[in-house]
């Protein structure tokens, strides 16, 4: 089993008294010590506007982390391309591809939050037909070698060669989060990676899994369990107070980030942040309690097929990263040969 | 005096016997070298489509190189901001600033090549219009700590704070190079910080450094010589035979980079590159020589008020930075107090 991290920085605009950096600082050294303690990937969040400094330039942050870094996978989760200009954006990830030598993942979504579609001047209607088209031009842009003429519903571009190449060929991995069934299949119509959310209950997560692989086979892509990141929050508690007490924290945080995501309409079906505004269903998914207790959970993930978590501690709590790296990790650590065969 | 470095890395693309990194990570290497022997900036160009793999992503090569330094100047000469969607771009270059710890020197421009507009689908005719409003946007967008809404003529944002907050206040500085009269003046009018360009000649790039100074104390920006950038090639010569080599290399890559500027219907007057296609024009402004020579002509530059030069060694030959850093810089380094002073 595999292990990486995703979650965000924060930058807390003030005055002179306030070091705007601190956040994201200590963010940065929090990835590079998970890297020393073994773990995979690094995926950070986009978002925009929120007013308590959430990462805005998510491949800016990524690529200052690369170049403190040597084996960590950099990843997305997820850059929002109905945002983005698909051709700078294509060149910008492509930079740290070549950069990283090669350890970009590049996770894409089509964005959630109404004030985000709002503050950009960007119809949410037009979501999907953005994101989709620039999938295409990104594909296209580091794949064609050849100059190459785009006329698409949103973007035109003409006779342009896309530049730096990547190293990934041939190109780097896209990964996309999905959920419902329908969106599912999208996402194994493309031969993308599938990242599954961290508030999905252990069976909705087998069901999930099971699904991509089955139509990953039948698309003809194969399947390597590699494939699947499953989100969890996670927290090696000491003991019961502990982990009830981060229970409580958690439950908190969410409901914030559930408030700013809304349409002013309640129609929130575009996200993939499947809300479990229950005790109960926030403490069946996350890894939350003793090392025995999270072993457990991963052990049930491990028989859907489950090879590659990546956790989120809702901050940048380091003891809770040593814990996890100490105490649950070694049991779970296989060879990647082994690992392909999961 | 202090100086800089400007110039470009370029990235191979090519079968699987290239390493295409390799001319990015030499450049970083160079960069970083640069910093060691005493230079205080690297200003790095944005161009796309070129097919000869030079740098698109400015801001992320940057980023990468400030991870990798602790004192440089991070430059962009120049980041072109009518194809950049400016909040997005205000973020990333936020992002850099808050990393490297307030180390962003932002150069923009208004592009010069007729096929990046074309690639990008956007008319050259709007360049100036878009130019300006891009401006307005960025610079709120740094400087706000309040929601606002921007409607201009391309672009429009609703209700919006942007996030990180630079370390730089009030904000990073702009810089623009400029070298017909009017575009100065537009210059100073904003109280931007003036690049200017490595082929004019001694005694024009002497006007423009005035016209400059006057104008921005007239605005009542005040003028310090670090504000004014100036451009020269450079290469340290040991004998007059491998000046003269210098010299052909440089005609011939710079007839190259003209060419791929041109527009169908000749009217190049957008570019800011005003190009010396004389041996003569180029030998006046170049710093090619050995070390006497070389001294002669900053001293040249130092009597006109000029305390600020970005080298450009059009490649990444290291013997030349050294030899330039070991056998010109010494007799021109001042302790930062004199220099403001100049």
């Amino acid at each position: 089993m595999q292990f990486g991290l995703f979650g965000a920085a924060q930058a807390q605009r003030g005055g002179p008294d306030v070091d705007s950096a601190a956040g994201f600082n200590d963010f940065i050294e929090y990835v590079i010590e998970a890297e020393a303690l073994g773990f995979h990937s690094s995926f950070i969040v986009e978002h925009h506007f929120t007013g308590f400094g959430q990462v805005s330039a998510t491949l800016n942050l990524l690529t200052w982390i690369g170049a403190r870094t040597r084996t960590l996978r950099l990843g997305t989760a997820v850059i929002v391309l109905p945002w983005h200009n698909p051709v700078l954006l294509a060149e910008q990830a492509a930079t740290l591809d070549l950069l990283s030598g090669g350890r970009l993942d590049f996770g894409i979504g089509k964005g959630y939050r109404h004030n985000e579609y709002v503050g950009f001047g960007i119809p949410m209607e037009e979501a999907s037909s953005r994101f989709e088209e620039s999938i295409d031009i990104i594909t296209k842009s580091w794949t064609s070698t050849e100059r190459f003429t785009f006329a698409g519903r949103h973007w035109k571009f003409a006779d342009i060669v896309v530049e730096p190449p990547t190293i990934q060929r041939p190109h780097p991995p896209f990964w996309q989060g999905a959920g419902h069934a329908d969106s599912i299949r999208r996402v194994a119509a493309r031969g993308h990676n599938l990242l599954l959310d961290q508030f999905a209950s252990m069976e909705e997560t087998g069901r999930r899994f099971a699904l991509y692989r089955e139509a990953m086979q039948a698309n003809g892509f194969g399947f390597d369990a590699s494939q699947v990141g499953v989100a969890r929050a996670f927290y090696v508690a000491r003991d019961e107070a502990e982990k009830q007490a981060a229970l409580d924290r958690r439950l908190t945080a969410q409901r914030r980030l559930h408030a700013i995501s809304q349409r002013p309409d309640g129609n929130n079906t575009a996200s993939i942040m499947a809300f479990s505004d229950t005790r109960e269903a926030s403490e069946e998914s996350a890894l939350y309690g003793n090392p025995d207790e999270i072993a457990r959970k991963l052990e049930a993930l491990q028989a859907m097929g489950v090879e590659y978590v990546l956790l989120n501690g809702g901050g940048t709590a380091r003891e809770n990263l040593r814990r996890f790296a100490r105490e649950v990790m070694p049991a779970f650590r296989t060879e990647p040969g082994l690992r392909a065969a999961g």
